[in-house]
């Protein structure tokens, strides 16, 4: 027997079997389009969905995203990669290909705050999060039951001044042992080490709870509260070494009046904080996220 | 000494000698995006924009828009579609290659509501609507002095139930006085016969106020206020003979309460009508909207 | 020890036993405000939220929402009913006084589709649904787990055109035994008889997945897929005799385009459903909302 | 011969010949509703609309905005005032009462982006923006023309570093002859001195464009398009000595993406500017704002 989730990734897996897609990021020059697209029909590829942007014509960066289902493409990956090495030297590319059906390991980080890693596991229940979730990693007991029951390891890490870099160690030999790709940190409160960030570079997504660049850093409900704002948001973005300044993935708002406390501002903001998220998640793992300089590139 | 308007259709004249856009419709199968972007290649053409969509891989039609620049796209647009022809066939597709330079002559229509009219004339003046207003039709006077005053001709067409085959005949030979190409309907309360409409297939922009398929027909808002909605809409769509029916451009709404009565709906909406007009108005003039059956595929 | 609910429950409790609001409806004439607002004085209550309505100020209806704060006045509730009785009637009122502490008893209906039912489920363990979820009633098994894990009895009771009538009289004795208040139709895919209706008049809340009055019936996103619209919604509505024709609490939209299919509508459409039966139903519970007619007034 | 607008104030003007408000603020204590109503009632008003917020109901301030219709209130205001005095005082109240008829006088400050000021003039003509607009100062000259033809008095005051202190004093002293009540900078980019922001407290309404905090200060579009960020949006507020940091009363956004270059973050900014600004205005004209330290409580 098996759960909704089952059975509904084993529709998907069977439906995308076929289905692979190409990030190419290199220097704008005309031909690219047609090198790549020529490439592809030879290997009995059909383009189901492309993507393209270029931050200038004459000597800018050009990115381009294709999907396309091709016959055995999971037998044949290897082999269209080799083919495809020349056509990405001639043009400098930057690229990687991707088969639908390799799915993602992430590691959730949490800690008090249960909403975004509820929202997570819910999505990812109804077999609309497409991902392995591996573990779950936190500083906090509270959520252990609803993590396992679920058959998701959980790890509690309690971390302090004192044994933060023994407790980072710990972290990476858990994510490391998991083959984790990704990290979500899910309210996760605690800054994270450069020598940490390095090991994921443009892989750890943070969810901060204000509208970046407003109130970087702690309490922004309590700010945004005495500023008085009238719209309060939420952020989704890679982390970096500099707080709360990595490139933003997504972002979202709701509408807020001078009733509202800081308790309905962090109520509220709990909706926006888990939809954001959960979106920017989801396009990060179809690879449809290209960081270029402190800025990302989503095709959606 | 030359307008606002002027100067800055000097500067995207300029900008864009060189861009041109290529529309594309057939049936799906591979090698159609390789074709089409090896043959703009092969043309010295830099690809800048490209959008695409199929309804099915698998013997579905394939919609593809591609924006490029090209060096004297202008001297050699009749090279090139000729160079074209063969691939065109080969696909079985239907197609269009426009200049960005070739803006298009549209007719506003209005009668008594005039925010639309306003709208587009002041968006216009701004240099934001590229396109060229080669006359307005009313069949009131009111307008006459906001229209003259900007040098576009204004003529009045009293149209009556006894009369409206007659008004439309002098409509048509005014429209092709004028060489209009696309037909903007801005709260213009008449219906148009069907002899009318087939003169100018998918030419004829409507601004419906209401969110359709709600309230098709007279008195929306009215309609609206006794069904007690909480929020209320407008659509932009192309005239079909069916009255209210024809393939949606855009749509949007706006958040109304019980405080509102029906002429609180009314100017309300005249912020949704305007702004949604406008949208449709432009992705039509940029060649971003294809019609499919009686739905809009919109690359914007 | 407590769960995060029961805690939360606790201090709202504690925070708001003085609290109380009065519900008013009566034909507006000069004064009511002031009668009602003297007396209240008179009674040490201090008003800290107020909301009034007025159809029409010469032979309208008069609507009036008070929350306030009186000592004690879970015990003075009979008498302060009893004190204002003479107001009530030298105005005509419909009226009613509640204790914020009186928490009502829902019952939840669903069928298949799970995602009303969980999101409410999980805004009632988050403490931010303020209801005794009584009991839930599908026509299937399938959420029993789901939801007797948090301690809330379960009833499948399977409806056929044959038994539908003994169905409802097994729900009805459900509800009755159960003291239920409000009935909460979370995606229950079954129409309500009259005669049950009847037993709840304006206490059934039904979420329909459209944007109403568009696609009144069966399969919207479907009918909204072929019309081609741009935007697909939600409504909430109290339960009538005419199908999707009950007075409607609110509803709220989400931006669609021609990549979507009925599937994809779907799965954007049950975010909205959610979101928008969760803001009716607790709306509701506060007594914000007033029936006038076939509309509502919403104090909120 | 008389203009759409002045037709439309007419009726107004006809409509809302008994119509008034009264805007209270004050410590909160029990009966403050109670008293106000009841003198209401006693001068034979009937209240038609009623706000209120209390920032903590023990200890905290009470506001309240009471809309009524009173017979020959304009020849009783005299007569209402001196009786409500002894109620105002005895509750400590910071206290106004306006006639709906009694039209506030607005200069709007203007430099060379013109799209607020068109709005609100757009507005103006169309009868929906109830003030009297007394005159128009610009430090540029090329909206004159537009501002002349409406009838409205257009003066060009250049500042300059040196000049600056001299041109403030022509502003003044023309804000004084023309009795100018409200003061709108319709993207006016100098900075006003202490001394002139202290010629109208709370007088004189802003709009920034950026979603303060978020880059408070000069180039927010190029700086919004360097961070990345997914939303632009406007901010209108009183004028304080702290530049941008003033009570905000209305904010608002819209969505980008990574193809808008600066330009294209201006040109959708716009919309959002001359909208937040309108709201913001309307709501101040109608004394719907409220000032409580650097925050506002809107009414709306």
């Amino acid at each position: 027997m098996h759960t909704f989730r089952e059975r509904r990734w084993q529709t998907f897996l069977q439906n995308y079997q076929n289905r692979a897609r190409l990030v190419i990021s290199c220097p704008d020059k005309p031909g690219i389009v047609a090198a790549v697209t020529s490439f592809l029909y030879e290997q009995d590829a059909n383009i189901v969905e492309s993507s393209q942007y270029s931050t200038d014509p004459e000597g800018g960066t050009f990115f381009l995203r294709i999907e396309f289902d091709c016959p055995n493409i999971a037998e044949r990956k290897q082999e269209i990669e080799n083919g495809f090495t020349s056509i990405a030297q001639s043009f400098q590319m930057n690229w990687r290909l991707h088969l639908h059906n390799d799915i993602k390991r992430i590691a959730i980080f949490v800690s008090k705050e249960e909403h975004c890693l509820l929202e997570l596991l819910w999505e990812w229940q109804a077999g609309e999060l497409l991902a392995d979730i591996a573990l779950v990693i936190s500083n906090h007991e509270h959520m252990r039951n609803s993590v396992e029951s679920l058959g998701i390891p959980y790890y509690c890490i309690p971390v302090t001044k004192e044994n933060k870099s023994e407790a980072e160690q710990k972290q990476l030999s858990l994510l490391k042992e998991y083959q984790v790709d990704t990290i979500v940190l899910a309210r996760y409160m605690q800054i994270l080490s450069p020598n940490f960030v390095a090991e994921f570079p443009s892989r750890i997504i943070n969810i901060h709870h204000s509208f970046l660049p407003a109130f970087v850093g702690a309490r922004p409900y309590e700010r945004a509260y005495e500023r008085g704002v009238k719209l309060i948001g939420a952020t989704s973005h890679y982390v970096t070494d500099d707080l709360d300044e990595g490139p933003i993935i997504e972002q979202d708002v709701a509408r807020v009046d001078h009733r509202h406390h800081p308790e309905d501002l962090k109520r509220i903001g709990r909706i926006i904080e888990k939809t954001v998220l959960s979106r920017a998640l989801k396009w990060h793992l179809e690879d449809r996220v290209i960081i270029y300089g402190n800025k990302t590139i989503v095709f959606h």
